[in-house]
């Protein structure tokens, strides 16, 4: 048999190392991809160990922007949010590192993609159902799930183990109690201590944002971000009047000063796709900033009803983006229909960071019409085209349902504690 | 004709006050009911102002205990929201207050129902509403939607006029550029110079909540809540041990620390029913503790599917809410509903306060069991009966789907930003 | 005063001849619209009776092909059913009409807009909203919701009467025991001898349709309706091999063959917008065959979770539709939503008629591909491409939720009848 | 080690039969269970069959009753069916089976549990999550996803060989050119001929029905269905008379004369849980009467917001049943609350049969009351408690939001075709 070709999905870690090795006892043929997804890593060390350990090539693919620009951007339009607080930095990652992946196997004419992700986590899936959609064809190879592999490795001494039979060099460096994922948009952490999830998380877990009580400038500070059709265009910072124009410096400027602040720290437990609920604390601070601004524009822009399925179809896509299926039909669809709504909202929105949290304090439309918002129309002080009159019709209306339902089945049941009347 | 009576929702303010005069000019016989859910009010001084006035009796009805029990407590079991953000402190007031206006009606043989909510609100909906629920045959008088009415009293000064020529004391003091309305859940403030959105709300206007920055305490502080089938049942400040136990005095100890803390105050454009769009800022200090709680136990506890469901239906009911429909086939329908999805939600939540926000840092089933949080299933140590091989499977059953959409479509697209390849 | 100008939708009737009548009394000038619809009508006749009482002009206006191609043509492709039963024939018919009374309000300068709907029924809030969604700023007259209107006329007796003294024309031909509505699409019932829904519609109501039991032929015929991205192209009857192309050809040639098959009779009760239930027979010939054959392309044509989130949002635009909101932001919203996914719905399907009924029997994907429909992948004799043994691990991770919802809260409860063994 | 007891679900022909023989092979005690859901069957030739082959035990369970009591009724109830179309009468039998075959594996001490459904279909889903859940240690032999097996029988020529060479007797009736699945619910036909979609399927196929065009009676006949919370209690055939009481009765009744009346005939195309699309030729007789008269009635009775609620639930619910799910925590969360919604429904509903298709001609409520709907209230002829005038101001505030769209965005986009207008 020809050696066959793989690509693996390095990070330059123990398990992939170790993984790359045993991938060549195999008698594959590996070239290693790294993706520069903004994590803070030494690349060319990690190049050098795997061409040490004996990897063929060893790619290392910035795509810190696209992952800004079509996965990050995106995500901050269409108001992506897991289970009402996870922001999916992780997540919006896997589908922009396939890429790379799929895309080195298709240069290199490998057949196999390797990674190091475990048999009970979401990544494997994002992994795979990305690669699967943008090369049908290709055969994944997922050691952690390899009957063989995880007898021989049960645990990380095994690998350490192997690793200096093998002349792998193992950092010297004592292993935090978690395992982290860190990318441009958060860090996430979950894993070892934080499995039970009754046991706060230390407080010297956080890598990207300070401790806001202790660490934080203490005074507020205002942003107005802009936004064209939901996307962000730039930011100005009205303390220096500094604008942020690219994605990529509006992302790093508020990272910076959302980290500076504290800002954007959750810690959840969230449902897997496998099955599973696990623990997870995340750090997302211009992801934050990002989400809360344009959730502020969003609802001052959009129609209610459009609201109304926007949200419906938001929070489908959040599952599809979580689950892996970002290049999916049904993703693909949702995604579509979500920038239709998303042509309104355009517009300013000031937004205050403060020690540990932000929130939207001011808001304007693009247009010079103001928008859906009418002052004149809700004011307290002029009609504004509205006739208060009708209101008692619509009233009436809407409570023909409501008398019915007296009038068929008895009264509504009303619940009472006792209460005091004061004569 | 008989002389007709009345039932006038009082406030002791200038409208009400306007509108009893006018209502006794227009020779009703008014009856006053003040309920009481927990605003700050001098409640025997308005008595004396309405009996001055004409009124034939003053009934001061001390609600909160049921306000608290039966409307803020199922919203906090429910997890209400209002487009995200509204903890819907003035919409479940309203229904409390209506079976207060209609239970005095039916005990007085009164016919009609008074109040002096605007024709642009929502208010006077969910009063009418709720009013054509408990007792169908009720009369409704508007003043704010009589012709006659709105054209004799244009604005403010026309009603001060009308005050002072009738007798009526005016309060000496400056009323606020914005108006509020405050009970035990929280206080809202909105028109004034609050209609204009791109306006910063001043820092003035914060009643129930310190400035965070500059008057919170500078130390977080850890809580633990309780729940029983979504409910809270009581509170441990874990600082002083000191234990909470029911829903008024818990909703009080929350208030008032959050309140010292800076914690739920939101700047927000919301939707009317009514169809309008409207700024208002709102302070939430202990729903909004409850609500984080909650929310957290929530996820934590139910079924991926079932916590899905849920919120769909979560989301219907904060509508129905909003909107002045408590009382109706639909609430009474859903809401028997998510609390049938309670029933798991049992357990704990320690919440840290922090000066402007609170988050939830562990939380704890009730249930020996763990409940559905599985620290074997989800531990990257042991297996906990989950067969990691299992996974290859399913995600290439998944990729079915993924994958004819490509061989029936063609590739799906990509877009990429420009990315360097450090070879 | 100067004299205002009304535009009055005739229809030559009772009602809307003592409207027009009584407009003129109230000094209005008065120009009759008929929207040509498909209704069997005499349109010449009508205008002279129009003229002959007074009005100033009359305009027929044959919309029949805008009401096909712009209204008739997306509901068939949006898939759009009220209630899982009607499919929307009037309120279809609404905004088209709608757009005639606009329009010509706006050539004639009319400010007024009247019309014969009653203060019960879906159609004025159809007409209302189309017309203030199309020219806000015009004006309603709707008899009969006014007060004196409606207290001069309470019965058909008092209309015959005035009738008779204002020399108009009354027919001598008695009066249905219901009333009717009648456009290209279909003719609806409702009303008198209906109003009882226990009450079994008489068989001689029916006029688009033969009985299907006596008069309908004996035998089943086919026909072939082809689609392009959901809108039917042209349709091919079988046995003759005649083609039907146009919009309005398919439709006249689905409705007489439809209706000589005693095809699309329903007879249901359903929910009004204004909350009341209201029974309804309808005939729908042509729309029925129309709709049968494009569930099953779109079933047959759509990813399975793409389809699943477009139902949901035909669902919502159903509502839109028969409520009145065809000119709305969220009916723009979703409608162009829709559109994105019938992208993929091309092809052909073949619809077997039968007296009574019709059924999809066969279809076809335009695409050479196939579309997602795989014969080799569902094939029990070839793999093609799937792999039966990865659906082992797909049932076993998705049984991980089931198996834990046992562990933490204890067995399933089975429900079981008494049942026989043999051994 | 020990031999290990299977229990096999056995069907007598010839896949199960060979699996039965392998399974011996395997050297496992085999005991058979088949589960008579209503299919026309030998159970005691298949006995025989099975006990020479070499099965230790064969139990047939009656299952019938539990199968119509506590899954067919249940699903007539929630008004569920797939993808608008399937009444899910295959889905509804694999968790009833399943109960009989976990019983079996309990009863005998069994760990492993084999079945001959395919690896590209449903039902190994279904029974699979069904086992798990109902026993979540059984071990599943699914021979149709084992390599070993597949490649050893890679058609029908293998497996017939094989019977012949071990002496199982193979029938000597040619099988149809499709597979087939009957119980008391339907029949369903795929696979073979009726692979391609574009073929109609041959009128020979149907066993439960006749040609309505043939073979039914010429004339019409009407049935009274009661329903008490959803569920059928009684049918009363209007021509004889006669009363059917029981849900077996009932359902046997109206199998046979629906079968007569050749109603209930669909042919779809439909989507798989593994993500295939599949086509099938269904006949439900009983179910498709059964679900007509209950859409009725739950239309009649429900108020359309809880309607609206209830069907978005029972959407979901038709995926879980379709999907295997029976025994889930969803299934079982949303099971009870449809349940909570049809507390409502009960009264009566006149279905008129006619050669191939029913329909619901009248329908009256169980309450006095007359339940929901309101001949007064909806009459033309009284006002019953509506005011008209209402409603003006219902539409007014209804356009608020359609207005405010023009005045932000500019008019509504209007299609017109060329319109003739007559002067």
């Amino acid at each position: 048999m020809a050696i066959e070709k793989v690509i693996l999905a390095y990070s330059g870690g123990l398990d992939t190392s170790c993984i790359l090795k045993w991938l060549l006892e195999k008698k594959y043929e590996v070239i290693c991809v790294m993706a520069d997804v903004g994590q803070q890593e030494d690349f060319e060390a990690a190049r050098q160990k795997a061409l040490k350990i004996g990897a063929q090539k060893v790619i290392v693919a910035d795509v810190k922007q696209s992952f800004v620009e079509h996965y990050i951007w995106p995500a901050v339009q269409m108001g992506l949010i897991y289970e009402e607080r996870y922001l999916l930095g992780t997540s919006l990652a896997r589908p922009c590192i396939s890429v790379a992946l799929v895309k080195a196997a298709q240069e290199h004419g490998a057949k196999y993609l390797a990674h190091g992700a475990t048999g009970k986590g979401n990544d494997q899936v994002r992994f795979e159902l990305c690669a699967y959609a943008l090369q049908p064809n290709l055969k994944i190879i997922a050691p952690w799930r390899d009957v063989e592999f995880c007898s021989r490795f049960q645990g990380r001494l095994d690998l350490i183990e192997y690793a200096r039979e093998s002349g792998i060099e193992v950092s010297a460096k004592p292993t935090a109690p978690w395992s982290t994922d860190a990318n441009i948009m958060h860090i996430s952490y979950e894993s070892g201590v934080l499995e039970d999830p009754s046991h706060v998380a230390p407080s010297s877990l956080y890598e990207l944002t300070v401790d806001p009580l202790t660490q934080a400038p203490q005074r507020t500070v205002r942003l107005t971000i802009y936004f064209e059709r939901g996307l962000p265009t730039h930011v100005e910072d009205l303390a220096s009047s500094r604008v942020y124009s690219t994605p990529l410096e509006i992302l790093k400027f508020l990272n910076d000063l959302g980290g500076t602040y504290g800002i954007g720290r959750i810690d959840i437990v969230e449902n897997r796709y496998v099955g599973l609920k696990s623990r997870g604390v995340y750090e997302t601070p211009g992801g934050t900033i990002l989400y809360t601004a344009h959730q502020d524009l969003e609802v001052f822009s959009l129609d209610r009803e459009v609201l109304r399925t926007k949200q419906l179809l938001r929070d489908r896509m959040a599952d599809y983006v979580y689950n892996g299926f970002w290049f999916s039909p049904e993703a693909l669809y949702v995604r579509r229909c979500i920038e239709l709504a998303q042509e309104r909202v355009s517009g300013q929105v000031t937004v205050e960071l403060a020690p540990g949290y932000c929130r939207a304090v001011a808001r304007k439309a693009a247009a010079a019409s103001g928008g859906l918002y009418n002052e004149q129309l809700v004011s307290m002080d002029v009609h504004g085209g509205y006739v208060p009159q009708d209101a008692g019709g619509f009233i009436a209306i809407n409570a023909v349902r409501i008398r019915e339902h007296v009038r068929a089945f008895g009264p509504y049941e009303v619940k009472e504690s006792t209460s005091k009347e004061t004569k």
